[in-house]
């Protein structure tokens, strides 16, 4: 049933690079998803960080990636300053609130350069070891993200029926990550072992993640792909045609609440209501030990005009890119380092 | 805090009127509306099929007085023929599937014109008695539809407690009905009340009756709103921000098992996993005896480009209008004749 899956056509997201002598991410700008697949390579730090604000550059384990290579585009860039160092990193560290991936990537690249010395070896004139130092980890982050994802889609394959039907909410696919995808990754893996019948993707307003890109990767490597609105799922469930659910994470707390892109606490909610499996799929960067739990994760809010956009007089509009899904309405989390209970979860990171 | 609610702005939806010797349906382009409020005035049978299959008029109760109004338009033309009349009534009902009323409404008015003979007497050569029936039927069903809605809404009122927030799906307000509404009749009657504290507005996905029409004419009618996406209604009853749901109804069968926009179902899980109290108001003509369940209603499914305005090579959309809340998720059901529980309601019809 999924004879034609081919993963060699799936996006390269995320590439952190040396081109000319220079350090550049190339990435894809996924606003302009489905219809034009356009690859922009940049040496400008405060672009990246804008791609990450702007969801040109998406995904927790995406823009953690991103996040790496714009610490390492900085020091390579002659015309920044030791004296901005510190505010520079804080800047691309902030540049979205929710995925602890990101703050995570840059605090790791940092400390990478502080513990080489280089941070030191900067302010005393000598950028060279910042500038290295900071792109080889961005390149470790995204390569490691890249055997993540592999890792997971192995031990997740493993929980996935033959003949399975999912749904997955917005995008935690190849666009996502640096390749193959954590939810998707999942998918793609038990697809390769001919385990799926079918995916179906939620629309994901306001921005459309689940219409425009998961569709659109899922097409691209042979996966057959239904799309929906995300007010449809309930329907679905209700008429026996979701064996599983499989979604990604922006943070996930020591207890196992999950943050993930607005609407994913909804479909676990339905996912109980009608005894279907709920599984998140991420890599354990994600995971945030700091946390008890869901209620202390920042859920960032954006603007009005994505969901309307031209306004009505006298009508607001909320719109949380994120929600908290609970623990108990998590059946298992997978990451590269295995699948745990929730409740496990922090005791299986040796924490 | 609803000091400024003032129903005389809310907009007359569908109307039947006698103008210059013609009969015609005056009625809101729906497609329309936030942006343009357009009135339509035609004599064309036709043009009123097309505009509920186009959604020009949409809204269980508002296609039941436009079907009337067709069924009067055609015997009010001089170039129909009775050699079509059983033909043409049929092709009226079935403009659109899932709403009982709009069939209820068509053979109503048919039934009024057999028992007055005036289809007999058309038969044989006399169309005016004919004429005249029909559009007295749509006039009444009309009228009896505003006064379903404010009996409605007087008895919905009494359930809703003081400082309520309310959420609400699709458009049952006076977009929906020929004027008042049956959810947003509800509300219009509590914040008269004062009662009112917030409308929360579901987007509602393909086609935005909630985020284009729920909210202008809430805010017509001065009651504070707030649109939302649709699958951001569980992360808002779990802040606590919800304190009842009300939503309309295309068709009630004997269990009290309720088809209505598609969506609805998901809102009532979320509801019940929230324990928020579940409301559907909605006139007894939306009530069809006929069927035993839910099950057996059935569910138009409408185009692919409704969710996906241009097509992905290789995706499918799936886009049904409606699903189906089972009774035991539903709290009461509201009627101009009181307020029922589910399993109540065809006993309390006097069934």
């Amino acid at each position: 049933m999924s004879a034609s899956v081919d993963l060699g056509r799936l996006p390269r997201t995320v590439s952190v690079e040396q081109q000319d002598g220079r350090t550049v991410l190339r990435y894809i700008d996924q606003r302009l998803l489905p219809g034009e697949l356009k690859e922009v390579v940049t040496a400008d730090w405060l672009q990246i960080v804008d791609a990450i604000k702007v969801l040109g550059v998406r995904g927790a384990p995406a823009i953690g990636v991103a996040g790496a290579a714009a610490c390492a585009v900085w020091a390579a860039d002659p015309a920044t300053s030791m004296d901005d160092f510190d505010d520079a990193m804080e800047r691309i560290a902030n540049a979205r609130p929710t995925a602890v991936n990101l703050r995570w990537a840059v605090e790791r690249a940092c400390a990478a350069a502080r513990e080489a010395g280089a941070i030191d070896a900067a302010r005393q004139g000598d950028r060279a070891p910042l500038a290295q130092v900071l792109f080889q980890e961005a390149v470790a982050i995204s390569r490691e993200d890249e055997a993540a994802n592999r890792a997971m889609g192995a031990y997740g394959a493993e929980l996935i029926e033959p003949g399975s039907r999912m749904l997955t909410h917005c995008n935690a696919g190849s666009l996502a990550t640096s390749f193959y995808g954590t939810a998707l990754g999942v998918i793609y893996a038990a697809a390769e072992q001919g385990k799926i019948a079918h995916v179906y993707a939620d629309e994901t307003r306001p921005l459309g993640q689940g219409a425009r890109l998961t569709s659109w990767e899922l097409a691209q490597a042979g996966v057959p792909v239904t799309v929906i609105c995300d007010n449809m799922s309930a329907s679905l469930m209700a008429a026996g045609k979701v064996d599983a659910v499989v979604v990604g994470a922006d943070r996930i707390t020591r207890n196992g609440d999950t943050a993930n892109k607005i609407g994913t606490y909804g479909v676990a909610v339905l996912a109980k209501h009608h005894g279907i499996p709920f599984y998140v799929a991420a890599p354990t960067s994600t995971v945030d030990l700091s946390l008890a739990d869901g209620s202390l994760i920042p859920i960032e809010e954006r603007s009005a005009d994505e969901v309307l956009p031209q306004s009505i007089p006298g009508v607001r509009v909320w719109n949380p890119a994120f929600d908290v899904t609970p623990a108990d309405l998590i059946t298992a989390i997978i990451t590269e380092r295995g699948v745990f209970a929730p409740a496990d979860l922090a005791a299986g990171l040796g924490e």
